[in-house]
């Protein structure tokens, strides 16, 4: 099981906390990886552990269509498949279909959508995305909820509120394995009103965590925030708070100071197959020709094995060779930067003065860029 | 400078030795990696040491067009550039531009040829292909040679050889690094007459070790072997003796026996990348079905990170989806099983036991297979 444990003093705004699972200790606010097809891209498990990296995610809709959750539970589960023996948290499979299936039909028992990669039909349900979860072994698992894109009309909003809740009973009643711990997901868009009765519901049925869904999905970091100032308090201070897809640096610390203790995002690898560095102060774009001559690491004072090792000038070459060490290496120090982002938030909040991290981190000012899934990667 | 060291009582046949750089000690018969542009490719150069490599080879015709040599000099070499430590060889350029670059014209004074990227001219000579291996640093650079595929007319062998020659006398005249040693390269095809003249010129000029080209370009392992069981003797005993390109399990026990002590191939990453996996009974097709479920090592014994890790049916997952893991997992396995196997050829070369190697290998009774570049590499 898991057990979330607030450290003294700080219930209020940001909380410093510590998950315990049967697969090791994760200290909150943590940032989770995200190894889609049962691999951190470009990472070994090695490379993972040293990046400071506690706990990653795992996708339920990429790994139910390959290679299939009944092989991975051949393994014991996702663990021992991928060799990774810290924590893990999977996904419900909900968010994929709906931005990556085709042809998705939904309804009050599920959704029926054909598979993006070679149209095969699956009906994926709130029992059958705890049945693959089970499956995969995962110590967290999500219930199967309804995320619509924003904006969205208030009426699928709602319906989509609706679903989520209905599913929420289903899921809280379907068998676990002994060691896994169910999170429930808020969902509302904007809607302050109705984001506060979907959590309550939630909340009354009684669940490990709870996620806040539907955000990271289209509005503006102002809109984000407004939701979570208020929406936050609607959920147990002694559960962990988990929002889903975050995010960018300045999302992340804006999350944290108002009581937000897990984020997950593709940012840090997406955006380093892609030539994408993250510092303190800002991006680097590798390809540039101002890094040619350059033997800086890529963060001066950064302690990943790629700033310890390389330089500006050499990544930007396997970039421009094409070398998959480029993203490799750059993947490393990106993970990196964001586990010793949240380390630093960490201490921070411990010394209560999180308001010094725009200093440190004048990057969480500012808007960091997606960048779209390159051909490489 | 570079010193080779003979060890006692293995001077006829199969020896044992050690060669000493600045940049460390290479164990002899040794396996020289292929890190083309500035890479092996895949691997982090701690994950390089890890697989027991002593020396890794360095492309001149692939740096000389991808960074350029003066940009690599700009850190003081190739090993600050790419981060490793060790003992680097590089070739002379020759042999790629003969195979990759386009409109190659070669005359007496060199090659003039046009870039396989974006057509530039570029002219390379004895001189600047030895000043390139200055600027790129390595402990061991190599004499530009001319090197035709096989068949080949004789008259063309016969030239080549001239050449060869006529540009060692250049090179060995040419300004080195203070730490850098220069071998030669003979040439002549089959023809052991022309192979002993070539040699017995080359030696009288005195290199820092002897380099057989001009095989492993066509020929059959009969033709290679045949070729080596006379000529090594036209090489003097107490340099390094290098078969470039060479190869597959099968032609390194067939040369080591002759004598050989050098070996370089891109057999173990290329066909790593291709999902090809070497083990001593042979290889392992990654992609085939049999392994969906298999959660065996690659190869039961071998002690290299992805066979303490990772079982064939996740590797096989990593292929199917295309995520660059499976490459790199494949890579390393490969690359230290090449290790392994010279390691266990130096063991029982030190007990006068080598004939015992093939009960051990299995594979070195056979043909293997050399991939094409695929897509993702």
């Amino acid at each position: 099981m898991v057990r979330f444990e607030l450290l003294p003093g700080h219930f209020v705004g940001a909380r410093r906390g510590r998950l315990h699972t049967s697969h090791g200790v994760v200290d909150t606010p943590a940032f989770m990886p995200v190894g889609t097809r049962g691999t951190l891209r470009g990472l070994t498990p090695d490379q993972v552990t040293a990046t400071g990296s506690q706990i990653i995610l795992g996708n339920t809709y990429h790994l139910m269509l390959r290679p299939g959750s009944a092989l991975i539970a051949e393994w014991g589960g996702l663990h021992r498949f991928m060799g990774w023996n810290g924590p893990i948290l999977t996904d419900s499979g909900g968010f994929q279909v709906f931005s990556l299936a085709e042809l998705a039909k939904i309804d009050d028992l599920g959704v029926h959508f054909r598979s993006h990669l070679d149209g095969a039909a699956y009906h994926l349900t709130p029992q059958s995305s705890l049945a693959i979860q089970r499956d995969l072994g995962a110590d967290i698992v999500m219930a199967f909820d309804q995320c619509p894109p924003l904006p969205s009309p208030p009426e699928a909003v709602r319906q989509a509120v609706e679903r989520t809740l209905r599913w929420a009973t289903i899921c809280r009643d379907c068998p676990l394995g002994e060691q896994q711990a169910l999170f429930a997901i808020t969902q509302g868009g904007l809607d302050l009103d109705l984001r506060r009765e979907c959590a309550h519901q939630l909340v009354a049925m009684n669940f490990a965590g709870y996620a806040i869904g539907g955000l990271s999905v289209g509005e503006t970091h102002e809109e984000m925030v407004r939701v979570l100032q208020q929406h936050v308090s609607d959920l147990p201070v002694d559960r962990p708070r988990y929002l889903m897809g975050v995010g960018m640096p300045r999302d992340i610390l804006a999350a944290v100071q108002n009581g937000i203790d897990m984020f997950d995002c593709v940012l840090p690898t997406r955006n380093g197959r892609n030539a994408y560095a993250f510092t303190a102060t800002g991006p680097l774009r590798l390809r540039n020709e101002i890094h040619r001559t350059s033997r800086e690491p890529l963060e001066p004072g950064c302690d990943c094995y790629t700033c310890s090792t390389f330089s500006r000038g050499y990544i930007r070459h396997l970039f421009l060779v094409g070398e998959m060490l480029g993203p490799i290496l750059t993947s490393i120090h990106n993970v990196r930067f964001f586990q010793r982002l949240m380390a630093r938030i960490r201490q921070l909040i411990e010394i209560n003065q999180l308001y010094r991290l725009v200093e440190e981190y004048p990057v969480a000012r500012t808007e960091a860029e997606l960048l779209p899934e390159s051909v490489d990667s």
